[in-house]
């Protein structure tokens, strides 16, 4: 058994079955080994940053990690900006990157390059199969890495030597380590600065932002008067009819100050203080007071549900019934509006539909107008770089087979990483892409405006998608998926409806 | 004045005029200042790795740097691949990426990121400026470090209150730094090993490439029975009718050793010792035979054309014409075949074309048959990252307006950064893409025969880009940029002759 065949098989007995791949010359006997060895499913895409939001994108909703196929370090260079997002969004993944054979290396071939180095930065941990007799026991403990809680980007590389080498060991599964949970201070200090009475937030996310876990918040905040947010940027939240409807600390910084300034007490809840997105001359890092009073119930790595129900029990706070989310919204009629466009989608949102929310400026207002939809998961991109979108639900829809997907993408992010459109048609997932095209990178003309200055030609024209103008519909339908344009509400709503009545991907151009 | 003014200013100073853009928030203050001083030409890629691809072509052509303008970490990290190569052509850019202000950064924000550990594997020169008032100075420091012999990627951090901080301070542009020539005994003992009379081989790479040190090479090469060579991967060779008709060392390992057998000493200039793109099992890394002896003509920084001339008088090699390349190829005719493809590009390439070549497996033969074609540049990937070509063909053009870029291009490749297409239609460029559309991965299929798989479906699916088809046609035109498609000879020279016969760009749809 060679190294490669030892890596398939210890993926396959620590319960890793997908892998998301571009591969290369260097990884020719991991392939061969994939093709021989049944069990894994491979899912190629044309492009790394593609390959690595869709594993993002997969273990978010399958709850554990995809594999990587990447090759050398310039292939794992495309794939960082979504590794980024997926560090933020504290997701599993077993970033396999093929490489030089390790006597290769030293000769310093074109493709070489400092692979460990670009790793670094993405991966909370990264180790390089030095020999075939490695892999197995690395491959193992690259799993056993990125399962971690909460969750992180194990990067393992492959010399192609220690891949077709002879003497590859399979490992076994190794055992998941226990999640820790909050110690009992830092529940009897949050239960402390709640029976203060005074206003007091509770900054909910990552684990925390599921159904049951919410459900314990809520019973605290019934019981105390704290006000309950979610961290702005979230890897994923079970939300709509019947669940908590939780609002986020808003992106625009007056605002985050604006909603957070009566709060002298805060509590965080697998998160870090919030601060803003960007800095700004004369305007807060942080967006809570800066003389708040912060208590940490957990920390990242610590168990939010156990330390939520745990707090709930010491403030004996009585199980309460969520408060009502109000009418399922009607679909919009006319003009496309924000608001519109949001009533359209949580008019037609199918129960148990993944919402993967790139829609940036434009979309701003989706998330609180989709509360009372039917019951969803919302997928959010979490580390800033854009070019999640498509990736995200292309991973989401093999993490979650049998539920739509319904991609709220804007037109310039999309752009990024448009390739896995192709990979959606191959696959036939069930994805619904809501491209908002609007031809302009509309955040940055906001952001224009607020350094002061009257754009000219130049800096018009960098923020300026038009001229020409990108067709989305053909650009959809070269890469197989089929498209359509709409131009209002109820063309909108016919098309989304269509497509969710359906099989296989569906791309709605809609020209805001 | 603030940083970023001073920036732009010292930028213009220092002679560099056009800036391949990808902006965001961090970036405005850069944005607005580019905006209000006059003289420098943006330039917009939807897509980080086509902002750096395209400087690296500019530069080619230009001889001197482009700046970029990236966003963060993750912008950078998507401009990595193509930065990557960028280091293996020795082009000069000067690589700016703006991040997160200096005092923002603990907060460790969402879009916070390593981005000097990104850097450092792609530059030879990495600053951050920490303060407005450096950031002139820095950057007449990045310039001057881009120019460097022989030339590399120079990465300024412009965190964004060193942006938008007053006190910014014009740097005045700092001299070039004179290109190290040739110790004298490096010149002695080349011709000591020439004077021999054994079969001597003369490995050229870098600036040795144009007409003037080729003809000096062909000098020394007459005088002294010594074979030419370049090396495998080059960022810029002059040829085509009345230059020299060099042979590069072969991709295929097998073949470059067998091409390399005879010779026992190898005079290497400006190039290091020719290795194998990869490792194969059982065969060499270097390509050159193990018990050479190698004599080192110029080392990258040293002027090779200066040593080349020095050698050919050392030797008193007198001045002899070139040998006669052979009629131009007539444009092939019936069935597309990469000897047609080339014989049809060949004919009709107007003088002073500039040829990008992406062509991967199927243009391999296209070098040695377009050696009889009008006076070129040949424009190759040089580090392995594929992806640059269509980049690489936008930059081109923008750095040698005028004339006409033929690029010709393999669609797996072609697909990692498709949205230079945009930019091509944006900037209406003159550029006319051959896309060689044989929907797989041809290389990969070949590599994995050679790994004696007899691959089963899981591996064919991996290299198939059918499944869907891509429609290029559709998706050129979706970018603004028009496209037709060819089956034959007749209709491939019909759109080749018609698309140099006007301006702006075309792609071409090779059904091969």
């Amino acid at each position: 058994m060679n190294g490669a065949e030892s890596l398939v098989h210890t993926l396959l007995k620590s319960d890793v079955d997908t892998c998301f791949s571009n591969p290369g010359t260097s990884e020719m006997h991991f392939v061969a080994a994939l093709d021989r060895i049944p069990g894994m499913r491979c899912v190629l895409g044309l492009f790394e940053g593609v390959v690595t939001g869709a594993a993002d994108g997969y273990a978010r909703m399958a709850g554990k990690p995809a594999a990587t196929l990447l090759h050398c370090g310039p292939g794992l260079a495309n794939g960082l900006a979504n590794l980024h997002n997926a560090r933020r969004a504290q997701t599993p993944i077993v970033n396999i990157v093929g490489d030089q054979a390790t006597y290769h290396r030293p000769l310093d071939a074109p493709l070489t390059a400092d692979t460990e180095g670009f790793a670094r930065g993405v991966s909370g941990w990264v180790r390089t199969s030095m020999a075939s007799k490695d892999v197995g026991a690395d491959a193992a403990c690259a799993v056993q890495a990125a399962m971690s809680a909460p969750g992180q980007v194990a990067t393992l590389i492959l010399p192609s030597d220690s891949s077709w080498d002879e003497g590859g060991v399979v490992a076994e599964k190794l055992p998941a380590l226990a999640r820790p949970v909050a110690a009992p201070n830092q529940i009897l200090q949050a239960a402390a600065m709640l029976r203060r009475g005074e206003p007091t937030l509770i900054v909910l996310g990552g684990a925390a932002l599921r159904e049951g876990p919410m459900a314990d918040a809520w019973r605290i905040a019934q019981a105390t008067g704290a006000r309950l947010i979610a961290q702005g940027s979230n890897a994923r939240i079970e939300r709509g009819r019947g669940r908590l409807a939780l609002e986020r600390v808003p992106y625009v910084v007056d605002l985050a100050v604006e909603t957070l300034a009566k709060f002298r007490n805060v509590i965080l809840v697998g998160v870090v203080r919030p601060t803003a997105f960007f800095a700004y001359p004369g305007k807060p890092g942080h967006v809570i007071r800066p003389d708040a009073e912060v208590s940490i119930l957990t920390r990242a790595e610590q168990d939010p549900a156990d330390a939520l129900a745990r707090l709930a029990e010491e403030l004996a706070a009585p199980r309460v019934a969520l408060p009502d989310a109000g009418p399922r919204p009607a679909a919009g009629r006319g003009a496309l509006t924000p608001e519109s466009v949001a009533a359209t989608v949580a008019a037609h949102m199918p129960d148990q539909a993944i919402i993967v929310d790139e829609a940036v400026s434009y979309g701003r207002g989706f998330f609180p107008l989709t509360a009372a939809a039917a019951p969803h998961d919302w997928l959010a991109i979490t580390g800033g770089a854009i070019g999640c979108g498509v990736p995200l639900a292309t991973g989401a829809a093999i993490g979650a087979p049998g539920r739509r997907v319904i991609a709220l993408q804007a037109d310039g992010s999309a752009m990024y990483t448009v390739q896995g459109l192709w990979t959606q048609a191959r696959e036939k997932l069930d994805i619904t892409t809501v491209l908002l095209s609007n031809r302009k990178y509309q955040i940055l003309l906001g952001e224009l405006a607020n350094v002061g200055a009257n754009p000219g030609r130049t800096a018009l024209d960098m923020m300026d998608l038009g001229n020409p103008d990108i067709s989305w519909v053909k650009l959809a339908e070269s890469l197989g998926v089929e498209a359509a344009q709409a131009n209002d509400c109820e063309r909108f709503s016919d098309l989304l409806a269509g497509s969710i009545n359906r099989r296989g991907p569906f791309l709605i151009e809609l020209m805001i």
